[in-house]
């Protein structure tokens, strides 16, 4: 499948987190010719928080991973995550294969059970051939790297085009923490939560407790801001593990936490950019509305709406159907104070097109790859922004035409 | 744009409803080479009942008639609906519109004004020529004639690809009820309501508070359970005239009460068959839900997934997509008691793949042009069923190529 227009020109540098080693192997699970397993092996003392899809549906790894990341463990910790089979709706076979894997690995890296975290990803309702996977445990652990983080994005990959990495280096009381994650997903992207998996690591010091609030946090405005076709996965798994290993404790860093949310952001911007069928780039921004809530509601129902998708996807400034998606969202509005804007441009307010307003400037506004539109409620202080994709033919095509 | 694969052979042979008069013209508004506005005249004397959209940025027209259809008059009555601009978003400019065309209206036949009731349907957000409709309302008044149904089901289309009628006659107390209705819809087709306009007349005896709440319970299971592209539209309007001009009274009649919910139901369901770019029609039925909320819930999640929709597109029996749906909808599952069924074939339960289902049989059942998704969720009786159509690159090429 040729790359999204959207992706960025090259997979970044990211920084070696100290205290974690990568593997990826190919395993034949469904695909071939392509690492479809990775392995991530984490230094003990490590604290791992996790935020996980709420589907009613959710997969057996999920199940597990959600009954663990409460306990606090000082041993060793590993991911396994494997393409190609969701291993969901997969009855008690689903259970065994996750308890199969957790111990297997268990065994290789001598760590506990419970300190062991999968998850899978891919075709739904298909029994997850994890004897394959077990045949490679060994060669995976022997291969362990610290530099294995590009390998270890492109094994996680489904139907994205191009591997999504994201990391950071700042300073906290004069020294250097690194923060390096990487994700995959493409579609079935909705809130919450908007991804299908995440794992982020970093040099940093910090408690489980702190870990885990931070994470949630930064989630709800960065993966569960983003929808590129309105389906939550069953398999939706976000992991950050902090090793500690650069003996900064920062617990009560700003910039620390801060540039957490940036990497998420980034991740989950990659994960809209490579959108299936994507040709552009989409910020809802919405202002002015009588509570945060009530802001969210607009946004996701302007990034939602196929038919407000298909007009940019057309480069047609129709934003009659942005009126329309903000009518039907369910949030107090008043038509009369309703500001529009495509990116600077005014479009409407006062309940009608703006004066100023000229179609030509819309129309080649609507050219650009990335489209923000903006919304002023005029009622209050909520405000939310969401992020999404055009909805385009390709679309059709890759979901029509595929088993995904 | 050529009929849908979906539509009925013909138009059907509509009852004349005594007291209803029909006439329809070419203004203008925005078509040209086709008529674009319809005239209704109903007899003095008959009840007028009305369900309209929820949205908060309805047009100017919807709220003219929220505010008439509680008025009980006795005089004539009129329905003025025009095609190509939808008056929404147009600001004091529309309500001036409608004020002009229902005062028009009433001078030309002589009716009260709070007793016309307009709809206009089409582009958002440009200033209705309202003087346009003014020049033929003489045209239109002349031309009024009781077999003048099928001619304005013609002029209410926008992208719809058909005109849609359906009319039943029944017997009460041993004489003769007749209801013919029309409607009009193909994308932005959503509950609630889920239809953009629908007109139904019957020369039925009753009074104003037993049609509307008939009709609004019949709207909630028949034009509120269809979905297209799950965006709600500005300008959904039903309204439903009983002329009483039979003399039978049906305030109590079971028969009629359902012949009218069969006729909402058959319009209904044609609006779907005309979804835009649509090639199969979807019957999602849900049963065993906590709830009938529930029901409603996972009916409508399983109907509105883009993804569910593309791989009915592609004949695809995805029934991972299901499961997913179900998981995303909000509504109470416990996934080892979820059955699924693709028409009559058991697709999954206890938590995974039906031990009898074979692909070849679900991929063989996906070819029809009609498919049932049955749901139980094996938890306590709520039920609920929906309708909705595929998702194909047709819809995306109307919504992205053309400005509707």
């Amino acid at each position: 499948m040729s790359r999204s227009p959207l992706a960025p020109a090259t997979f970044p540098d990211l920084p070696v987190i100290d205290g974690v080693r990568f593997a990826s192997v190919e395993a034949g699970v469904r695909y071939s010719g392509r690492a479809d397993v990775m392995l991530v092996e984490i230094a003990p003392g490590s604290s791992i928080a996790g935020v996980f899809t709420r589907s009613a549906t959710r997969a057996a790894p999920v199940i597990d991973c959600e009954a663990k990341v409460g306990l606090s463990g000082s041993g060793g910790a590993a991911f396994l995550v494997n393409s190609g089979n969701a291993n969901a709706f997969t009855g008690e076979s689903g259970t065994e294969a996750v308890k199969a894997l957790t111990s297997a690995v268990a065994d290789h890296l001598g760590i506990e059970e419970a300190r062991v975290f999968t998850a899978s990803t891919g075709v739904i309702g298909e029994k997850l051939p994890h004897d394959r996977i077990l045949s490679r445990l060994k060669s995976l652990s022997e291969t362990l790297a610290p530099d294995g983080i590009a390998g270890a994005a492109q094994a996680i990959m489904t139907t994205d085009t191009y591997p999504k990495g994201a990391g950071r280096e700042i300073r906290v009381n004069g020294e250097t923490v690194r923060i390096a994650g990487i994700a995959k997903g493409s579609g079935m992207i909705a809130p919450d939560m908007a991804t299908m998996l995440v794992y982020i690591f970093t040099d940093a010091a910090i408690g489980q407790d702190a870990l885990q609030a931070m994470t949630r946090a930064h989630c709800d405005l960065t993966f569960n801001c983003i929808t590129v076709d309105s389906d939550t996965s069953t398999s939706d798994t976000l992991l950050v593990a902090a090793t500690g290993a650069s003996g900064i404790d920062v617990s009560e860093s700003v910039a620390f936490s801060q540039a957490l949310r940036e990497v998420m952001l980034d991740l989950a911007h990659q994960v809209v950019r490579d959108g299936e069928g994507a040709t552009k780039f989409i910020e809802v921004q919405v202002t002015g509305a009588a509570t945060d809530a009530d802001a969210r509601r607009v946004a996701r129902a302007v990034a939602d709406s196929p038919l407000v998708k298909t007009a940019v996807a057309g480069a047609d400034p129709n934003w009659g159907r942005i009126v329309m998606a903000v009518g039907k969202s369910g949030a107090e509005a008043d038509r009369d104070r309703l500001r529009i804007q495509l990116g600077d441009i005014l479009v409407a307010e006062n309940g009608w097109v703006a004066q100023s307003y000229a179609e030509e400037a819309g129309a080649a506004y609507m050219q650009q790859d990335e489209i923000v539109i903006a919304i002023d409620l005029g009622l209050a202080g909520g405000m939310a922004t969401m992020w999404t994709c055009d909805l385009t033919k390709r679309y059709i095509e890759i979901n029509a035409d595929y088993r995904s």
